[in-house]
């Protein structure tokens, strides 16, 4: 194990560029925090390049991820004063265990979801979402319903920022997440024959009235903006919420958790069904 | 039109101890920061006792609220120094104005639901939530869906704290609202009919096999340690939401959003069943 005593090791320097996104994008790599998130991660395979460890603040649970770690993986550990780990945990809840990893590839090809069920995949398309931290929700609500994919469509902010990561607790590497331009996901989609239903404040439908059974996509839109008119047309269905009281809308974590728990329910129910 | 040029000044005082829970239970007031939940508040009736102003800035929609509070509303209005209302306004989007208003009365008695159709009431009963921003966000799905009412059951924080005020958009205004004991609310409910649902993560039945259309009470429980025995029972039917994903567990305003929009789906379905 190797000490580290300067903010001017190249190591150093690099997992500090990780902080923002285009750190992450040039390095193909991202920086996890939070024991949670971290654990979450090994479970999914994801792979530890570095760990960045402070012996003086770490838990018990800190020590025995590291130990797992280094066993198990070809990853680096480096010792920091509390000084310097301070700065790599970037006032993050740290435990003293902060891991730069690979980034998963995002890349959808033909293969992309051939491991998965097809026929009743449920995928969830997410059109330049803003907040990292909304989409981390997002993330959070669509791994408890057994989403099979997320599409991030013409991404404005990166899926692997430190934020989206806390905020769904790692779920962000629990399902298979894809980057890509919206033309590129729909022609998939419709490729593939999936049904394409769009959450819209002004539709006529409510939601809970459209079939999100067999192979489903939902799509969303930005926080502010809402879907763009990309996500229209004789292959796309659109939804609303019917709402009733004074707020005039619910923010994206809450308008994806409805939906993708609906879609879960009509599923359910026909399985119920087809096992009478 | 005051201006106020000391922080010793008795009624600014007072108002900056509006941002510590004792201070409002002690004063029976609240302060509001953002314009939107001022402009909410104002829509549903909350009296404006004192408008805390700072000219240097202020936007038009805060001038306009202004205006409108002097004409209709018999509040006094105070300038500030840019000083002392950053101080009152503590680190808030502010746009130059901040309210006192008087807490709304929640106290449950046996007129309280007099005005709603009692016979179709959703009501939420919020067990011990901690943060108050996720009330706030209970709050916001809760008026989406039409909930009747939230009974903030064994409070341990309050439901008009600045975070639960803006985390609901202003629509902790907007729904019926009333503190009490789980004791009294569980006794309120019972006698007057209504289904109790409760969610909890190893209960037997999904919470969408559940009947919730009709005088119909959803109870949820702290984020950290779950909703007590004390809402268990022959009156009290448990429902789960199936988890998919590695997520062992939704946030309490996931959860909530899921069951009230289940609850909320059921009745369109019954309405449009009576109206065949």
């Amino acid at each position: 194990m190797q000490t580290i005593t300067s903010s001017n090791n190249p190591k150093f320097r690099n997992a500090i560029r990780l902080h923002e996104s285009r750190g992450r994008r040039q390095q193909g790599r991202m920086i996890i925090f939070g024991l949670n998130e971290i654990d979450r991660a090994r479970q999914c395979g994801i792979k530890f390049v570095e760990l960045y460890v402070c012996p003086e603040m770490m838990s018990d649970q800190a020590r025995s991820i590291v130990a797992d770690a280094q066993s198990h993986h070809s990853s680096n550990t480096y010792n920091l004063p509390v000084g310097l780990f301070q700065r790599i945990a970037f006032g993050s809840r740290a435990d003293g265990l902060v891991v730069v990893a690979d980034r998963p590839d995002t890349r959808l090809n033909k293969s992309s979801l051939s491991d998965n069920p097809l026929d009743q995949a449920l995928i969830l398309v997410l059109e330049s979402i803003e907040k990292p931290g909304n989409m981390g929700a997002v993330f959070r609500s669509a791994d408890a319903a057994g989403v099979t994919a997320i599409f991030v469509a013409d991404p404005v902010s990166d899926v692997f920022h430190p934020n989206a990561i806390r905020a769904s607790l790692g779920s962000v590497f629990a399902i298979d997440v894809f980057c890509d331009t919206s033309q590129n996901f729909r022609e998939y989609l419709i490729s593939r024959n999936f049904s394409i239903t769009t959450a819209r404040v002004n539709a006529q439908q409510n939601y809970f009235d459209l079939n999100m059974t067999g192979r489903c996509a939902i799509v969303l839109g930005n926080e502010q903006a809402g879907l763009s008119d990309f996500w229209s047309g004789p292959e796309v269905v659109a939804a609303r919420i019917p709402m009733r009281g004074m707020s005039d809308s619910l923010n994206v974590a809450m308008t994806s958790t409805i939906m993708v728990f609906e879609a879960r329910r009509q599923r359910s129910a026909n399985e119920t069904r087809s096992a009478d």
